[in-house]
């Protein structure tokens, strides 16, 4: 009985016009991390869980794919951590190695293994598959591709620059207007939580300002207040949230609020550098966003997250920051790092709904031949071998079906470019060209063809 | 306790110069795939476990990575089934998911389930990374990268040829000289089995027949004596190994041999109108084997395999063949396929070995920005922007370390160019680039740097 073919939940095939939309988004920011001066690298898609496990919190632990020991490697599952309920210690017995749940890790794992091939700073970027056992949803998957660059080794407001930069240049590339690069930074939260007269309660502050897009301030103001905080402190905060202007009069604002708070300050003056490298943006905006808090325990200097445009209903379309000592997990300390990733499938949502994919992506092959049967095939075979040597990419429709049916297929592989050579052009030694879009016909010599001549 | 790095046996990180090898090769491959009408497809690294269990024999299935369920669902691990040492049943009780073991059975699966969405005939191409929990060594590895092309949906001599036409022009493309394109037909195999009178031992004659480059004639005669060959059949086999000259010869010859036995008849007939199509071949040999049987089970006409030049010792480094009713596993029955793939490791290893991978790979970005400090960095910085934008990849060196180390860098970074941007450019509103292979310097004003000015 044959089997129904399906794929796991939350997993994808990508058909070729899938394919040729994210080379298109994938493409433009490698190149763009190359003008950036990052480097490819590429890490095994499968690592030691223990290179893994405890490097994503209890949460991010549990979501890690195991891979099942081979062989009779599994004889050795522990049964009894099954019956008393240790998943975790059973899991181990049957399970070393763990597919990527990021990319950040393993770079991390890298730098440790092969810091004396390196040349510091070293800058890197990788785009590969992340596998999370999350539970699927729309523009959330179980296996997806992250872009990430990053460099370590080195501490200066210029690689922060180039960030914004990067993510500006990628948008420009893509014609995608009007996305916000939101930043901020650690030491400015560090800083308001001792305004506020909690500064040990960081976490329990960002974990609420963090969701102030989702709540608005007043849902902040009770979570804080659920959470311990005063009245006092909630009077203090209201006016930071308020801070308008452009980023140089908000952090001056600020500046005038938190002046007795050496974190907040120096938070503020590192961003001020940052932001005397940065040139003009060209499809971007960049706006410091005192809300944004993500992943705080990793994250020690600016925090980067980009919304995509206004118009459309998505999550952010990228992120980053600096942080210091991930690579302490695996022996190598005082290594700083400063990141930035790209979220390609919702990129590509994205693209999507503003219809900002190219056209000519869809185009297939250059040109499709006809076959009206072998002879005339076997005259055509060794001009088609240089065609293609010129670069040309030719489908032989490869038997001499119909010509109905083959025009069908001409159709439907929406080729620009039909050629025929059968009776009459044997004879003249000739091709005939035929325009799919405006069925308009030209014959050419059969020595003279060129790839310019589909061009017009 | 800081964790000591390492990666899982059998898998590998890719450095820079890796990557740039690699991909490199893959460049030209896919190109060459496109050329030839493949379009890209991709599947998941996770398929279900039932898509790939039984599709590779037993001792394929062994090789199988399993996936571990996640959360709860371990709970359902089948104790008995471990405690009966039923693995099998045990995996499966735990387990399914399973890594791509190939990307011909994905494909199949993709063709069934995806079979309104397609146009046939469905040319595609895959390049994507499998898994196999093979013992490592040499060449062999857990985690290797395929590149694959095949056609469905039709049957014609003429795509049979472009298979042979497409190893060549990768070939060509590689500068890789002398790689052995060999053929054969399993129609040919079945119809010597017969003349032998055992055709109904194709199997038992093929694997042996495989061995020839191993153990020689000889050890051939003496294997097949063993699964019970008579002498009489031994001395029939002798001449057709000696078949000489080029391949229209050999099929001559073979054709005289067996003129009694249909199956061999109609495999020559076959391999004679595949060669009415092949123009000459510019990089590679094209030969007829005999002794080729790879895969039977799965292959049922023509066969290839390609041996690298004589001068590397090494297995094959392509295949393909065509096979029949791979997709009726799922469902979908009369499907006829033709498939090559490349083994993208092994011809890594041979272009090294002949140190044929282009020089110019080794260039990580084309300049290097020396750092004299903030306020020059300043000014530069919106230059820098148009330079990226123009095309330059830049590595600006993030801090104002002394010129020695960053010299330092600029030298084992490989960068073909520095450059000077310090008190003495900033005064005259020009850089100083320096030529780092010649030692050559050259000062341009700051606004007239363009991308042409770093190939000379």
């Amino acid at each position: 009985m044959a089997q129904k073919p399906s794929i796991p939940k939350g997993t994808r095939d990508f058909l070729p016009a899938d394919v040729a939309r994210r080379s298109y988004v994938i493409d433009i920011i490698k190149t763009q991390f190359e003008r950036f001066g990052f480097l490819p690298i590429e890490t095994p898609a499968m690592e030691k869980a223990a290179t893994l496990q405890g490097k994503y919190g209890e949460e991010g632990d549990r979501l890690i794919f195991n891979i099942l020991n081979s062989g009779e490697k599994v004889k050795k599952a522990d049964v009894s951590a099954l019956a008393e309920d240790e998943l975790k210690r059973f899991t181990a017995s049957v399970s070393e190695k763990a597919l990527r749940y990021d990319l950040t890790v393993p770079f991390a794992r890298f730098v440790v293994q092969h810091q004396n091939e390196l040349t510091f700073p070293f800058k890197r970027y990788q785009v590969q598959s992340v596998w999370r056992a999350d539970r699927p949803q729309r523009g959330r998957f179980q296996e997806f591709t992250q872009c990430d660059a990053d460099v370590v080794g080195a501490v200066s407001p210029v690689l922060e620059a180039e960030c914004i930069q990067l993510f500006d240049a990628v948008f420009r590339d893509l014609s995608l207007k009007g996305a916000t690069i939101r930043i901020n930074h650690r030491s400015i939260l560090s800083g308001i939580a001792a305004y506020l007269g909690a500064p040990e309660r960081i976490t329990d502050f960002t974990v609420a300002l963090d969701k102030i897009d989702k709540i608005g301030a007043t849902g902040v103001f009770d979570e804080l207040t659920e959470k311990g905080f005063d009245k006092s402190a909630l009077s203090k905060l209201s006016p930071l949230l308020q801070v308008s202007g452009d980023i140089t009069q908000q952090l001056e604002t600020l500046e005038k609020i938190l002046f007795n708070y050496p974190d907040a300050l120096k938070g503020i003056t590192h961003l001020r550098d940052v932001l005397r490298f940065v040139s003009p943006l060209q499809a971007s905006h960049l706006v410091f966003d005192l809300s944004l808090a993500r992943g705080l325990n990793y994250y020690t200097g600016i925090i980067f997250e980009i919304s995509p445009p206004k118009s459309v209903e998505m999550g952010s379309i990228g992120a980053g920051g600096r942080y210091d000592d991930l690579t302490a997990l695996f022996g190598l300390k005082d290594m700083h790092g400063l990141g930035i990733s790209f979220g390609l499938d919702r990129l590509c949502m994205v693209l999507e709904e503003l219809d900002l994919f190219p056209l000519t992506l869809k185009q297939s092959v250059d040109v499709v031949v006809l076959n009206f049967g072998s002879s005339y095939m076997q005259d055509l075979m060794p001009h088609i071998a240089h065609w293609r040597a010129d670069g040309v990419r030719v489908m032989v429709y490869p038997t001499d079906h119909k010509l109905k049916k083959q025009m069908q297929f001409a159709n439907q592989s929406m080729t620009p470019w039909t050629l025929f050579y059968g009776e009459s052009e044997q004879k003249q030694k000739i091709i005939t060209l035929k325009n799919m879009q405006s069925g308009d016909t030209k014959e050419v010599k059969l020595s003279e063809f060129t790839y310019s001549l589909l061009a017009t």
